[in-house]
């Protein structure tokens, strides 16, 4: 947030990489775009200028007012897009001193270039996915299609663990977890249960891991090159191909590039023979049981870039598993990167960058609109300007500020024993400061882009943080579907699951739709199609309003439309909050999507009506 | 600065890249070092972590509590340099919440890796650096050592105009700027002034540009393979070498690598015939005079790093420009790299990086212990990792926020016509926001090594920025010796030159002592021989200590010594200044080095005598 000793006025300053304060969001190298700011009428401003930055050298360019329609006054400039990437800030003289404005907010001193706005130029964006709603499935828990293929325990031993199906929703006899804990979900269950998905409004899977491999979560990858035969197989993909074609829906694959399970075909080559062409793709600190493993987790040995052949295999090939799986008759839209954070990297050996650049040249080879998202829980930005992930799993831009801020501050690590853990919940300022760093990180091209999530497989549910509480839910789902980003729910959290005692956040779907939370179901259905049909959340500007103890305000805008979030954490309802520096004239009216009531713009405020906990989810209507 | 809405004891929260907080400057990969940090002892702190990433993995660490000496507790904890670059910061659970600390300081949002501490392993520095104090020299208007040198106007044409070599500090007839005015300035001129040199302390010369050229600036370089005969050729170089080295003293050369002049035997040979081998060093858009020029200016051809064969006589080859006169007979201690912000950058080719990661190499190779400086007027940081540059000119990180304080804003920009101006000077938190978050921005390692400056050539006199104060050029010139980075007095600056109307900050170098402010010579004198002296002010930590509206106050500390700034603009003197939160205990005792007066800590505040406009430096004495 902007330090509070600056003059209030400032807080109306307002740019976005989106429409239509950028006249392209796509331009091509060697274009020029219009740039809007937009400042409060009364602000006591003198002249803007744009700074750029073109080969290395500071240009100032002098902006012209271009329109005055109180509250707003409007600056434009143009700004030739002459490199392949081109950042951006601006400057501003006024009666109260010289200052900057950046992605980051107003500020009185030379900013850094990393918090300048960004336009990649010839950006070719994987268009699909500002349409898509996501929702993830953990295939062994959401539904048994064939109940032949459910892993037995005379199959296999995986570290000494036999395999065992229970009954669905039932906890294991032993109530404790295991990786070899099946309930048979298959590719099978999932495609006969894609009305589910179409009632509730998702266009796009997002599966959890499905090649071979003995755990439950096949994260420990046996086989890249087939499905588990305890998923259906290569054929039952197929089958869900075509049932999701049929229906308009897409897919996204889940892949471990980084290490293997132990009883990889790859990984029994190498232990078996030095000289297998596979011992390459390992680091074998002493052959063949001292090997370098995924947080020295022996049954995940990490995979060694070092070697060409792996690299050929994994995604050079023409054949290779990054680009197979995205070709007929698979044809997946795009791939989850299960820890793109670690993949390459390995002591004085750091090749992440050069194989993450190598995958994406790869996979938009293969498939020029796939979907390249990276698992990644930290800061991501090096990743996110263009040449790497098309987005990240949104823990750290989105979701994890709004946990804290709803819960408390909980952190782990391997090797911590514990938890680093704060008292009470953040402030609401630490939140948005979070989110706005992120998004200043990366050009609003990507932005647009990134995988917004309340909780996955890897954390607990987001009815779970909220300590079950129906509205606190309910506020974290309108987020979900506003926040700059794409959206995607976590199978079950429709209709109300919370974590299971064993199978923590993987508990199995349930499909007693008596049993549901009908209301929450419908929630859901409602805001999943206001999102799919509004431009303003797939491509809108983000502009915070307010920010106070408990609440949250901030607008989106696309072209001519408008939609304003008031997020409130609190019991008491807010009244009137100040946004006149959201450029909204006196006397705008809004409708809240979801409760149906009015509220008008009034001497700079909007006034609401009592809606107590929650958040609501405005759009102009006057 | 730290938001006002956190807890007051946050700002006492200190580490730094220095010793004691860092146990190894120089650590090798694989190497342990211990970090520290200090808290104030009556701090409400429960649990301090490190947070790491080791091959890009979040990793949590418990402190330990080494030590409570009130009013400072230490809190320790070893880190491991397990890669090229390690990147760190710290979290405090507390009775006021969790808090995040990195170099920027004090922060309740999980904040972004660019904030984060860093180290280079196995970095090699320019080790002579630290102890260096630069003085900058115009050649041409610092001493004529052989009048029969001087350039005389039947010696050529440029761009239309005649050199003229003018009496010693007069000015042109015509009183116009002119790139052909000379006044005769030599290096037989300087080899016989270097008792001057000496008599200030200073020992190392950065000399702007020799090589053979038209102008007197000799940016527009003719020949990269000798020194101008005006200046006295190559032997006049080897025998200002040789006297140097009889001083124990040493001498850094300025180098245009991104451009040329259009009278350069390349550029001449490439115009002459489209089949010369050094056409590919320029980028002809239609042969032979349309061309790339720097910043358009037609005199200056830009220099096409797109040509290997360029790379290899700049710098590739065994007797490449870049590496020649690092050798003997002339033996250059390193290189001044002008526009280093543009090298190889040209619209959709941006070789930039590629370029001066190759400059590095081949420079490190001839000289391992060469000074790489960069002039980069803007935000280096990326330059500044430990694979391009040693150091930029420190405009953007020290002298533009000092100045903006001192004066007032005031920027220009090619193609802008006008300046872009406050009215009255910055804040002094824009000042110390723009020093933290540049220093937070690259390695201490590296940030021990940034060339301050109060001016320079390209730019106005610090006398006259300050509008000829006494006392405020003096407080400048207390910072440039006490920020870290490694000062360099620009000539004349010690007798205290101003502006002159028609040559700017290139005036004539005044030798008639007695017309010297023989005090402000006195007062250099006394600085760099402190300088040259105080560890504390080579390698050690910086911590803000006091800032407010007219007053700023810092400590640099090294092992056992502490040295503390405060620097006064306003003529009101400061009678005392809050700094515990500094780690100083009660009764402490400080000795102001320039006043020789006392001053003792008593209540956490440093008890000042009246002192008035300027800045104090005090020496910790008991």
């Amino acid at each position: 947030m902007m330090p509070s000793h600056l003059p209030h006025w400032l807080q109306s300053v307002f740019h976005s990489g989106a429409q239509p304060y950028v006249s392209d969001l796509y331009p091509k190298l060697g274009d020029t775009v219009t740039l809007r700011v937009r400042v409060h009428s009364d602000a006591p401003v003198r002249q803007l200028y744009l700074r750029t930055f073109p080969d290395g050298e500071q240009l100032f360019t002098r902006m012209r007012k271009a329109e005055d329609v109180p509250p707003a006054s409007w600056w434009e400039v143009e700004l030739e897009i002459g490199e392949p990437q081109v950042h951006y800030r601006f400057i501003m003289e006024s009666a109260d001193g010289v200052f900057w404005y950046t992605a980051l907010g107003s500020a009185e001193h030379e900013p850094s270039d990393t918090t300048d706005f960004r336009i990649i130029a010839d950006y070719e964006p994987p268009g699909w996915v500002h349409d898509a709603v996501f929702y993830q499935i953990f295939p062994d828990r959401f539904a048994n299609g064939d109940p032949s293929t459910d892993p037995q325990p005379h199959e296999y031993d995986y570290r000494g663990m036999r395999p065992h199906t229970y009954p669905w929703g039932t906890p294991p006899p032993a109530k404790a977890w295991s990786p070899v804990n099946f309930y048979g979900g298959d590719l099978p269950g999932i495609t006969a249960h894609l009305d589910h998905l179409t009632r509730l409004g998702v266009n796009t899977l997002y599966l959890n891991p499905i090649f071979t491999a003995l755990s439950n979560h096949k994260y420990d990858v046996g086989d890249y090159d087939h499905v588990d035969p305890h998923f259906g197989g290569d054929q039952a993909l197929i089958d869900l191909r075509r049932a999701l074609t049929e229906r308009d829906m897409r897919y996204m694959l889940d892949i471990v590039p980084n290490h293997c399970g132990y009883a990889s075909k790859w990984f029994q080559a190498a232990q078996a023979d030095f000289n297998a062409p596979e011992t390459e793709f390992f680091i074998f600190h002493d052959h063949p049981d001292d090997y370098e493993a995924w947080l020295g987790v022996w049954s995940l040995p990490k995979l060694n870039y070092e070697s060409l052949e792996l690299r050929r295999r994994i995604y050079g090939n023409d054949d290779a598993v990054f680009r197979k799986w995205l070709k007929a008759p698979f044809s997946a839209d795009g791939w989850r990167i299960d820890v793109a954070n670690m993949l390459g990297r390995q002591g004085a050996v750091q090749l992440g960058v050069q194989i993450a650049r190598d995958i994406r040249s790869a996979v938009k080879t293969a498939r020029p609109d796939a979907y390249l998202l990276g698992e990644n829980f930290y800061d991501a930005a090096p990743q996110l300007q263009g040449d790497q992930w098309d987005a990240v799993m949104n823990y750290y831009g989105f979701t994890h500020p709004l946990w804290f801020w709803l819960s408390h501050y909980e952190r782990a690590s391997y090797k911590l024993n514990g938890k680093i853990l704060s008292d009470g919940p953040s402030t609401t300022t630490a939140m948005t400061t979070s989110w706005l760093a992120r998004l200043a990180s990366y050009p609003w091209q990507i932005a647009l882009q990134q995988f917004n999530l309340l909780g996955s497989h890897d954390t607990p549910r987001i009815r779970s943080i909220v300590g079950e509480n129906d509205a606190l839910h309910r506020l974290a789902t309108v987020l979900l579907f506003t926040f700059p980003g794409v959206p995607s729910v976590y199978y079950g959290d429709e209709i109300g699951l919370t974590d299971d005692d064993y199978l923590r956040s993987r508990g199995c779907m349930n499909w007693d739709e008596a049993t549901w939370d009908g209301d929450l179901f419908a929630f859901h259905q409602q805001l999943i199609t206001f999102r799919r049909r509004s431009k303003a959340l797939q491509f809108g500007s983000f502009q915070l309003l307010h920010v106070d103890e408990d609440c949250v305000a901030f607008q989106r805008e696309w072209e001519r439309e408008r939609v304003l979030v008031v997020a409130n954490r609190g019991t008491e309802s807010a009244e009137a909050i100040p946004v006149a520096h959201g450029g909204i004239p006196d006397n705008t009216v809004f409708r809240d999507f979801v409760g149906g009531q009015e509220a008008t713009m009034s001497n700079g405020q909007l006034i609401l009506p009592a809606t107590g906990q929650g958040a609501t989810l405005w759009q102009q209507i006057a």
